[in-house]
């Protein structure tokens, strides 16, 4: 049995894995901190969690495995002397997802505490990147809008099918911004509204940009087309979700229709546990709670445009359920371990 | 491995077993049916129940146990023959709650199909009545209001320590009135509203009334006072979930405070692995999605009364969950078996 | 036209009467304030009250009529000099509702700044107290609760048809909860969720039992019964709205049946422009945006308890509509001035 | 006083025509038909319309002006009669917004019932054909998705700073489909969850894609550039609203960046009551009730693409409001008659 730790449990992250990993056959959670809470039972500051018997600590005791879920600079520094002492760790913070410390400054508006570790750390999108994942200490959890991008334009991307002009148009769940207080996520304030925020540019713009860039096929000529990505994030009055509409012109030579893009994707994401690719456009409610990527690929005929829509629940594959999927395959152990259960619908 | 089977698994009843079924240890679903998806992919009706391989038929195939989540009336009569050929069943319908087949037909307006049953039926719950379930044949599962409101009164009622004016207060999300189509449930009529309904009597109020009256303390005198109960259910613009707020006046020598009526309480659910009786006023949302039901009992000291908030998520403990649990204790098998998973919050 | 100011306009209740002012065509907004934003354009804090020109200030300036819309405490201290100096004032606080200054200290928790007002001061309930409305210079507005409650039992309770156990079981919309941040109304805590709250004790409790109190019947023996109240307030996964469940015994000789119970509440309110007493059970979504309580009185036959349901917009005619509704009546302008508007449905 | 008939009261855009008549100066509603419905009171179908005394008709009476809210085809039929006798008429259908009779005829699978009225009808958005609806006997009132997006492109194309690749993502509301039932928009199915729909193309697409393209600068090459349009709507949990987001390459020359992007729109939409151009991104909940579209533009400097946010509330500036500021034009009354009020928020 693994023993796990949750670094800082008391935000919607930390607790959703907690939930998770109390299914999980071959883990089990055994330690749990956060500051603010230190010193309180677990089941005192999450209800749903009375099945556990711990108390949160200042700091993570002795463990196998650490999940971090503390925010971006106060993660990386938590997770140095871990990764010195050998534990592997998933990241569910945003530390370890840019490659370029420059890039993180630029978008964080702090130094990166640690860069020497970036080259070591693995990008943790299951799907594009198991092998690494598999050897990977220091793992990067994907933040919940380029997992819900990247696995919609991924196959597409990779067989050259689409040119560079690329716009993502995510819905998110209120969730998604944590479990920090503030006006626009008042129950009055969001309720019954939609809104688009972050126009100037949004901390998942350049994660989406540098994984899209990596995965782009390279052409012949000296100045390679590079993709170019409007990506316009919207708060949705529902607490779980993402669903992204994301489109590129195909280029000649693409599919043919959506049953051809259809096929592509199936053949791309065959044999994968949390990825389906659906004849029908997807709602989020169809994943919510579970570990599952919806995929619906489509093509514009009028503009030849290929539209594909995903959901997923910006808590599970967007977060927690991803960052165990990650342990389980650092671990060695089946990838799909405790994240089995079908979505809560409805 | 025991073989289920559900009849009627286009509700969300019928769905939610199936959803829970899958994480069970020891039982396995493996014919499902309903006769207006008849043919179908279950996972073309149900896509988060994409998991399953099964096809829906016109009626269910050879199984070791059968849930029926059927309408009432219709239940019953499919019920007979697997009850006479031996099969052990949950009825999730109306059918087999109420003893008295005059009272049956008063309330439902039909004439009870099945009445040679019901002195055989026993009424499942789980907490109240677990011998007797564990020695049934035929479980009736009960209806989502007075699962929660009996929850909440038990404890009070068999101590003796509250007189017969009962009032139940019920708070329901919209799940609870089924999947099929009707003004009142149209989201654009049903958000952002509350309304109160069946003000003239609902079916559930026979059924509350006729378990608080079998669990009432015999008096000495002649005529003993029996329970008068008002019951007022509601609905609330969300999915999942009901609230119920009970009350009662204390009699001389009840408990002095909320924290004797927690003791009381705490002493009666000593032990049940799906009654947590909980210091703070609870949220639905504490509960959604699991089999708990969280009770709070505290005392009204300017009246007098007993006031007893409880919550429960109406598909789970109050429908698909308690099917689940009285499928347990029918066959022997671990109680908790399939419903361990935490509460999805938020 | 009068001149009107807000005493911080910066909550729901000071934008809801800003909104509803925009519309009286007697009456204009002038000036309104709020600490917070003192310098700030209405329309900044409010983009749907871009159709002001007014800039939020430290006090109000010079205006006939002022509606105070700050917290208690800072309410009373606040009117003290703006009554002397002879202006008429709405209090939509709760710093003059309870007549007794010793009540209100153990309520409120601070002793009460302004006592020498309380005697002149009137309780703002247009239905129940136009003619002393229409002579004050200070007029206390209602809470939501009692004002969804007192209409709904204020015929019956006159009428002298009940006997003294009365439930207030009521559901509110967020909003009631104001502007100010908290965990509990936080979005994705809120949401998919209700819950009760002041199990102990809400303030709004004493302020109901005051006006039933006050209202109730005088009998002829030594010791009259008085009403003994237990009131449970919940929330709601809604911005907008309160329903109330009421309930109280019916005395011998009271009304036979639902149908005469509305007869006789339809006496009590002929001619009231805001009271409708209806059919059927109402919905919250049916008085969203206006100034109207539907009421609708039933009768448990099986326990001859009175059962009435009402329903009110808690920042409606639980807080603006009836200020202006008290400020029409005090200036003997036509009652439904500014508030002829119907909800907004759906 | 002008008498106004709605034909087909009963959906949601009838109802809303009556609310927001219920405060027009000048404009009476004297008659109301609605097939389905016809003998009841107003009041019976909808409570929150009981200010008026209505009986609903199987055809409206005597009138000076007459809204049709029929689907579309039964719309045209019945408004020809009308036409002919010359009332002037304003269509909430869809049947007189193409032009091309053949596009028609695809789109809605009918023949269009009144071709020969086709090329006097006017298309009813006020704030790019205010004159032609001034004259016009017959205006056809836009669709809500074409409203909300045309007023966010209208002043870029108009300019021409803006290339033809135009993507327009829509959030809708769910009233936006109607009062008729559908699993869809089952309350248990639609909340908590987003969907795109309408993949392979929505029937405002065409009607868009009519306008921009009537609005887009005549080149001087022998085949000048026409706007390639992609139009993806979205479901989202509430139910008023509309947010689209658009987008299209700036050209070169084109403006420099969002603050003056929104010169321009403001110098476009000077003096416009009912658009409002804003400096941070609008929520849906700004507009709720009210007839105001708030358009945000900015320039994503990273691709060069203008995006343009916009919103508004579907049933009002998308439909009914819409309906009578074109009601005001063609009758020469004040065309803000009746649609001064602020938005409810929250």
């Amino acid at each position: 049995m693994v023993r796990v730790g949750i670094i800082n449990v008391t935000g919607y992250a930390g607790a959703e894995l907690a939930r998770l990993l109390a299914a999980h056959p071959e883990a089990r959670l055994t330690s749990v901190s956060g500051r603010s809470a230190a010193g309180k039972a677990l089941a005192e500051v999450f209800p749903h969690l009375a099945g556990y018997d711990l108390t949160i600590g200042e700091e993570i005791g002795d463990v196998d495995f650490a999940f971090s879920a503390l925010p971006h600079a106060a993660s990386a520094e938590a997770i140095v002397p871990l990764v010195r002492a050998g534990l592997p760790v998933v990241d569910i913070s945003a530390d370890f997802r840019l490659k370029d410390a420059a890039e993180y400054a630029e978008w964080y508006g702090v130094a990166h505490p640690a860069p020497e570790l970036l080259a070591a750390a693995v990008y943790g999108l299951s799907e594009l990147n198991r092998e690494a994942i598999a050897g990977a200490k220091l793992v990067a959890n994907p933040g919940c809008y380029p997992e819900s991008a990247l696995l919609a334009l991924a196959p597409a991307v990779k067989a050259g099918i689409v040119g560079p002009d690329v716009i993502v148009d995510s819905k998110s769940g209120i969730s998604g911004a944590g479990r920090t207080l503030a006006l626009t996520y008042h129950f009055a304030e969001a309720n019954e509204s939609v809104s688009a925020y972050s126009l100037g540019g949004h901390r998942h713009f350049p994660e989406i940009l540098q994984e899209l860039t990596a995965m782009w096929p390279r052409a012949e000529a000296p100045q390679p087309p590079r993709p170019r990505l409007t990506f316009t994030p919207h708060l949705i009055p529902m607490t779980r979700g993402i669903l992204s509409t994301c489109s590129a012109p195909l280029v000649e030579g693409g599919v043919r229709d959506g049953g051809e893009a259809r096929d592509l994707y199936r053949e791309f994401y065959k044999g994968e546990p949390f990825v389906r690719v659906v004849d029908a456009p997807p709602a989020t409610k169809q994943v919510s709670g579970s570990n599952l990527c919806l995929v619906h690929p489509t093509v514009d005929q009028r503009t030849r445009r290929l539209v594909v829509v995903s959901v997923i629940d910006n808590l599970v594959k967007g977060a927690a359920g991803q960052a165990i999927q990650n342990m389980n395959t650092m671990l060695g152990l089946p990838e799909t371990a405790g994240l089995i259960a079908p979505a809560v619908y409805p």
